[in-house]
């Protein structure tokens, strides 16, 4: 057991499934954080728990789920958000009585749809959903990093039922990774993700795929560098987010195109006031939001 | 004069109206590359040519075009766009004849009615378009470097009736200061610029747009930070871009506007076979592109 003043000091055990670069990221969080319990990794394939072990994210690895999902009092699932449903079926018949449920993953409604579909009702209590914003160009454990969390946001996103006390334990644990908790609803966070994080991804890959039909990749530069730096990201993620944020992403795409409209019109129209307007309010905004966040970073 | 093995070396004068961040750094590229004629300024703050003369951009500054204009045997516009035909009125009864006349404007077609509308039939001959792509944070002379040129793209758009010598003039200069020429025509610029710069910066703005109407600012993170950077430029600039080069952008619009509803319908339909494709295809484009371009650069 860890020190009585460390807020997840009653967790014994935790589990990690899918100690990847954000499981094992947790993983050497806890343990930088002086977490002295087990930290158990669950992946399917060996060489993925090896390398856990090897850096340092787990103490100790299972490819068999079913075996290990009744020992932890607190289970992360960290792996991509398609297996959630098959991950949750395979635990529910393990789980410890009163083990806390939690998540890394960037949709929280069709997780929440999946934990409504095979978890039973006092399950479902002490699960409390989470979205850890943080990343890096790496993959795998071998990618992992304490310090990839230090200050990043994560979405707690409580479902109605839940137990309080797990609430905050959820809140203390990502607290004591460093990171900024941030509470909100389930579908604000799909509403707000799909904005900032989803549209942006979107916008990326059609800045390519119209320099793909129009031509100009001869000549782009550091500008359209940055601005497709998403569509590099990987399309299989990148798929099962816009499946299970789809209706978030489709109101997104409805509010973008409202503005796309009015600028069209402006340049159009050759309202050169308008566009000054706009063009500032966006440059205001967006220099006074780096600042903030250059800041917190 | 210059050694006889620099393609520049007829030149013995140059005039560089507007030493700032880009003029200036020709005027530095043109001292490095071993020019030993005379680097002019014109602008219309002292403090400017003070400054331009310090970092070493030019030997000599004039605040009145007129008086300068007449000894340069190769002139450099690289004033703001909207300021291109006050300059060009300015000058054109002072010009030396046969004086090459190039520039740094970022829309092409624009400027090259400007020059029709003021230039003689005979000037328009020695008057060879350039659009070298380099940029930085920075602004004013303080900020010209010799090595921002370096290994990035300069678009030459020739005009019918131009000096083949001269147009082969213009390319060795770039070239000279290190950058790769490419030659296209005046509208393919245009719409490739569109394409590669204008839309990005449009892009980047309309993602600040949706965050403000929708929310989200809060959770906003690295990729956001990313997508939204172009928004974060100089409105008056970007104002007049979108002014001088509005038919190329309403026409890339157009063409971004059939890949996003070509992706909306995908998202919708739930048709993850297509939308695997499509991100797969732009990923490859993009991976393909940045090692190119990282190549190059």
């Amino acid at each position: 057991m860890a020190i009585d003043t460390n807020p997840i000091s009653r967790l014994s055990t935790v589990l990690i499934v899918g100690p990847g670069l954000l499981g094992g990221s947790v993983g050497l969080g806890l343990k930088a954080a002086g977490f002295t319990g087990k930290v158990i990794g669950d992946a399917r394939n060996q060489a993925t728990l090896d390398m856990a072990i090897k850096v340092g994210c787990i103490d100790q690895g299972a490819t068999d789920l079913i075996s290990v999902a009744g020992q932890a009092d607190l289970i992360l699932i960290a792996t991509p958000l398609k297996t959630f449903r098959h991950v949750m079926q395979l635990m529910r018949d393990h789980l410890k009585p009163g083990a806390i449920i939690t998540d890394v993953g960037s949709t929280k409604c069709s997780v929440i749809n999946d934990a409504k579909a095979i978890f039973t009702a006092e399950q479902l209590k002490h699960f409390v959903p989470s979205h850890p914003m943080a990343g890096s160009q790496s993959q795998g454990p071998e990618g992992a990093s304490a310090q990839m969390l230090k200050d990043r946001p994560c979405i707690v996103t409580p479902i109605p039922g839940n137990d309080p006390d797990d609430v905050t334990l959820v809140k203390n644990l990502w607290e004591l990774l460093g990171m900024q908790v941030i509470e909100m609803t389930p579908q604000q966070h799909d509403e707000q993700s799909a904005v900032i994080s989803h549209l942006p991804h979107l916008l990326n890959v059609l800045q390519v795929q119209t320099a793909v039909q129009m031509g100009g990749l001869e000549m782009a530069s550091t500008g359209f560098q940055g601005a497709t730096r998403l569509a590099s990201s990987n399309p299989t993620i990148r798929a099962d987010i816009l499946e299970c944020n789809r209706d978030a992403i489709l109101t997104v795409i409805q509010g973008f195109e409202t503005q796309l409209n009015q600028i069209k019109q402006q340049i159009k129209a050759g309202d050169r006031k308008g566009l000054l307007e706009a063009l500032e309010q966006a440059k205001n905004t967006r220099d006074q939001w780096a600042t903030d966040f250059e800041h917190r970073g």
